[in-house]
């Protein structure tokens, strides 16, 4: 054993010795005492590893919950961005961008329990700093800092949970989010309805369909929870109880309910009987007779700012796909309006459609902005952030299921060469076809056999190849060949360009025909 | 004063006293038992402001050598960014991502005395990670790690350096970098010289004319070198003193390797004059028959390398703006093979024209992937690296000084209201032109003022505006407004969106006509 495994062996036998403490919940004391002995260990480690040369010794792999993408995971990834994107800018968003990390300070407070899962930074004598969480934050952080008081941005960029990854799921903790909001002083739920119809844009842009986007109020959970007993501080925990319907069944959450947070049976009873209803403006008015909604003010409230969000749904061709659902809750706590969020369907074993995963949510948080101003000034958001991860994912699955094939590159003709020692002639014509605009590579060896060449064309779905030859270059001509079909046309060498573009637009047109990519 | 400003003093005071200890060289236990007590008085900070309310007392800034980019930097950064993807893609590059931070000992070993503006994770109890410093080493990582041996990717991302931010030079602790590399075992300089065609598209696309790529070649450097009798050991620290030579007069790298670097004046005299050669192929051939470098193995390697590279730049349409340089050397250490760097030219007083700055750098690194194989294998590399991050700043002062506007948004048409209670009618007629693709916004004020709506046409340079009114649209009319001209036509409602496709179509044909954005 090297004086380094020696080590290594160490930290790891450190380390169970730790999670065992933490299980059988030993002393602070003890257990932040053998946790201070772990670091040091790895301490000594890594000073060690500084000195030693190469090559290194340790196992090549990704940090824990990350991953690298492939240039075809990548295809995947930019083609949804770009479609997304042509979304929000179609709807006027300008884009922002703020640093991968932020000082801690204005993490601090903003997401309750999670906040043990942000990822700090090593203090190394300046500041105290920690990764992005999300995009909401840092954006509020931007609109009070800069003193602006209507935008409506895009942000996309990835963001850091020390969650403990669930690969199978999908769930990581370095991902992307996808914003897009809209700040300022406006009537209501003009803005939020925007909103709506942007996720639903989104997702039938991308053929995710069926989905559905299931529409709430706080105030009008507010208003419920009131109206059927609940303690008024105990609102945003069973908030967070009704938050788990979209996996567990009532019985469970109307558990959690009694057994955590001491709520009497009858109270989570009378609960249990609004959160099952959905529907559209028929179930709003049937609310509003409700004899003990239509007594709470926040709870009409509510229902009022629903029965106007519909209706604009309406107008924006939205209320196919939208359901009133009271079940919805939202884990986040700074929401203070209509919240949404956008499930994907797919068939039970009965046939039926059932929700296979939630791609998009978002909702009104108008007291953020204000916790950044030294004057608590407010600035009013509505925003919505697309679950892409889960998107690209499907997508993925999608197109392995129909075994189609994805371009990495966007390389139009590959210039091949039949004979030895025509790599000069080969670049001279590359070279003439890149000052024209086309797409065009060749091989990087001197004398390629042209059947690795031909394969090339084949790997990377290239359309057109040219191939020269020496005596065809004595005759002012070179070859012109369709990579699928194995036509092959003689193209004067002094047209090469013209020929060339003919083809592609030719061949660009029969694909925009066949819908095909 | 509140516990928190008094623990801030403190901390401040702390802070000092550390700054001052490590100033006198004091002894390193010393300093390292001040710098726990400072971690500790700052752990004790961050635990009490987990626990405060909103609104936070601190002082809203970025952390340092950060910014945030407005939508007006974004929109140039967006556009630059396009370009330089586009002209990376015609050469038939794939695009990869890799995680913003990689376990610290990816790190470890691979840039020298710079290690130390590494930024570290803290340790949370699971791995030891560091943010990356470039994306060249995660790429070697990568490939490495996913035993890929040949592969044509760019790879655009922020990078992390805990460098003297110096924000008028534009050098920033977060900043992009933009890298285009060829991994594979081909034959000499075909894709080196491609990489030298690539920076020379891109600079000619982003019109930062005149600017020259320097080349030189490492084994020539060597070879110099141990033709004017640098002992071998000391090649790495001339070779970083010769790099000076962009910045600095050859007299004070010349004392620089003399006094600090111990090397005979003699010695630093021959240097100084090859270092001060440049040209294209004639001095290829002259150096060929110089009486020391013809003797020495390595100089006519790299001699007879530049001479063929040459040959291909003649080729590839690139050499009218490359220089052989012998005077660029480039900082790391990893290069083994060509090296280039290109420069934006300026004029000085006397109207000669003179660098203004590097703009993208690169090289040939044919040994760092086997420092991440355990059998040391090695995959061979070429790439360049755009420094975006200065051609955004020349491209802003540009339109700076051109009094340019830079669209934010893309919105095509914005439809107005010049009565009260008509938001669900601009809401209908946004939704029929979303519909069809057009890109239209409308205010999120259901009765906003006339003059403020054609306002924001003007701010955000939207070319057209619907403009709607009750008598109007009695009889079945709107008005459409060119909003630069104020001209204004009636358009019957009903074909409002085929009308206002054909003056889109309209405008973006005057619009590339003039050559305008």
């Amino acid at each position: 054993m090297s004086a380094k495994e020696v080590l290594e062996e160490k930290i790891k036998q450190q380390g169970e010795l730790v999670r065992k403490l933490k299980g059988a919940k030993e002393s602070k004391e003890k257990i932040a005492e053998e946790v201070a002995k772990l670091l040091q260990l790895k301490a000594q480690l890594n000073d060690g590893s500084e000195a030693s040369g190469p090559p290194q010794k340790f196992t090549l792999k990704n940090p824990k919950g990350t991953r690298d993408f492939s240039p075809k995971e990548m295809a995947v990834r930019n083609s949804v961005l770009e479609k997304i994107i042509e979304v929000f800018r179609k709807h006027g968003a300008q884009s922002i961008d703020t640093p991968v990390f932020e000082l801690k300070e204005v993490l601090t407070g903003k997401y309750g329990e999670d906040s043990k899962l942000i990822y700090d930074l090593k203090d190394q004598g300046g500041e105290i700093l920690s990764l992005r969480y999300d995009l909401t934050v840092p954006f509020a952080r931007y609109l009070a800092m800069n003193k602006i008081t209507n935008i409506k941005r895009y942000h996309i960029a990835k963001v850091y949970r020390r969650d403990n990854p669930s690969i199978s799921r999908g769930r990581y903790r370095e991902f992307y989010q996808c914003d897009f909001d809209i700040a300022g002083s406006y009537d209501e739920m003009i803005p939020d309805a925007e909103c709506v119809k942007i996720v639903y844009e989104i997702l039938d842009k991308l053929n995710m369909t069926p989905f559905v986007i299931k529409l709430n109020h706080r105030l009008l959970l507010d208003g419920m929870f009131e109206a059927c007993g609940v303690p008024k501080d105990s609102f945003r925990c069973i908030c967070s109880a009704v938050d788990k319907l979209d996996k567990s069944p009532w019985e469970e959450v109307k558990k959690e309910m009694i057994e955590e947070k001491q709520l009497p049976e009858s109270v989570a009873d009378q609960i249990g009987e609004y959160v099952r209803l959905n529907g559209k403006t028929e179930l709003v008015e049937k609310l509003l007779q409700d004899p003990k909604l239509s007594q709470n003010k926040n709870a009409v409230a509510g229902l009022e700012a629903m029965k106007l969000v519909l209706q604009y749904c309406q107008i924006y061709g939205t209320l196919d796909r939208v359901s009133f659902d009271l079940s919805l809750a939202r884990g986040l706590d700074y929401y203070t309006g209509i919240i949404y969020e956008a499930v994907l369907l797919g068939d039970n074993d009965k046939g039926d459609e059932v929700s296979v995963g939630s791609v998009a949510g978002g909702g009104r948080y108008d007291n953020l902005v204000g916790m950044f101003d030294p004057k608590n000034k407010q600035v009013q958001c509505v925003g919505v952030s697309i679950g892409v991860e889960r998107l690209f994912a499907v997508l993925e699955a999608k197109l392995a299921t129909k075994n189609e094939k994805i371009r990495t590159t966007e390389i139009e003709i590959y210039v091949a060469s039949a004979q030895k020692n025509l790599v000069e002639e080969r670049m001279k014509i590359c070279n003439e076809l890149w000052e024209s605009g086309v797409k065009v590579e060749h091989s990087y060896k001197k004398n390629p056999k042209l059947l690795a060449q031909l394969q090339h064309c084949e790997e990377f779905g290239i359309p057109l190849a040219i191939i020269i030859g020496e005596s065809e270059l004595k005759n002012g001509i070179v070859k012109l060949r369709e990579v699928a079909s194995r036509k092959e046309f003689d193209v004067p060498r002094n047209k090469l360009s013209e020929v060339v573009k003919e083809h592609l637009a030719e061949y660009a047109k029969q694909n925009s025909c066949n819908g095909s990519s």
